[in-house]
């Protein structure tokens, strides 16, 4: 007799340190309470995330299986039979809502093909809290990922999206890896027009939180310092 | 002596009913217990959203502003000055997130206008879920909101986005009023090609969530019944 399939819970975890007793809904707490076997983008910052939760339950009784961009598939493909047999499993992120911009997207796809149950829990994204914090059209909107880190690609790039906001009347939406923010700011305020508005959205979620939209033009006159600051950049028209 | 201005806060409602326990992040519901005015797109639905917080404030000490497509926007304007004497005010959606597809995001942009700060606080989202769930790449994705209502209008745009998805590697998220969903499901299974996969995340956070890609081959042999359940559909390839 076989037994009853267990579900692919996908994990939400904090966007800045200590805010989890603000930020993660109840149903967070109370998945990882019910599950052992977990699947991390890095197992270490997925220990510590679980163990400042205070679930009650040791660490050491937990069973982590990396998932990161070098993870072959094979081997996912492998663990997640795991819960064919009747186990649960759960997908952390290194922050955020794991599925989106993350390697958990893997797990997901893997569990659709053998018709396991995906549940996505409600947390904070740092895309979705900076769309809401611009007050751009929220009815059309692109997320671009990273831009290009050459510097003649990535204006290119930055004046391709400027014309798409205008053209396509479509919030675009992208990040940068935190060390190079402010060359990417710099790279904005230089290519952009002046009466593009501009949504900085920066620590989300953390006590020194900035979320603001301002013309090309207001930025330039007083830039912030965005250095090691996991900001979302956000274009429109 | 002026007064020191108060924020707007951006606030999540549920998405299906009886399940604010489970996704509400705790930030809601402090923060609707410490707020007396609130911007809604719908008033009887936020009155009745906030009365079952069990908040203990009586629902007739709060005010209430109506902001829907129709309310013109200077009425807006005049309403959030009041975050300048010093008072903290809510944005509410119908369902999910305020500022995302909805009409909120107006209150948002004549915060910014007025140098006021904008919070938004972590809740359930259609959209993040259905794309953390679908296993696609989230590296790039873009929601289009709701798809033309002309039949050949609709069949042409869903053509386009099957090739978008193919062309740029990007995740294609659309939606349709509940009532119309099968109808856009026959259209999607008719218009798109075998191989291209297909997300439904219908009724997210309900007790009959339901979240499945499979090839659009595999649909059609066994579509679903989407009336009256709102409904997200993600194209990939």
């Amino acid at each position: 007799m076989s037994a009853t399939p267990g579900s692919l819970f996908l994990i939400p975890t904090v966007l800045a340190p200590g805010t989890a007793e603000k930020v993660l809904s109840p149903q967070v707490r109370e998945t990882i309470t019910q599950i052992d076997y977990f699947f991390a983008e890095n197992i270490r910052t997925a220990r510590r995330f679980i163990s400042e939760l205070k679930t009650g339950k040791t660490i050491e009784s937990l069973t982590f299986y990396e998932l990161s961009k070098e993870t072959p598939e094979a081997e996912t493909a492998e663990q997640i039979k795991l819960i064919l047999t009747g186990k649960d499993m759960g997908v952390l992120s290194e922050a955020g809502c794991p599925g989106v911009a993350d390697p958990g997207a893997v797990a997901v796809k893997l569990a659709h093909k053998s018709g396991i149950r995906v549940v996505p829990l409600v947390g904070p994204s740092s895309i979705l809290l900076a769309l809401m914090g611009a007050g751009f059209s929220g009815q059309s909107f692109v997320f671009h990922g990273y831009l290009p880190i050459d510097r003649a690609d990535r204006s290119r790039t930055i004046k391709y999206l400027e014309k798409e906001a205008q053209q396509r009347n479509q919030t675009q939406i992208f990040m940068e890896t935190p060390y190079r923010n402010n060359q990417l700011l710099e790279e904005i305020l230089k290519t952009c027009q002046s009466q593009t508005p501009l949504c900085i959205a920066s620590q989300l979620t953390a006590p020194d939180e900035l979320i603001q939209t301002k013309l090309v033009q207001d930025w330039r006159r007083q830039p912030p310092d965005l250095h090691k600051k996991p900001t979302v950049f956000l274009l429109y028209k």
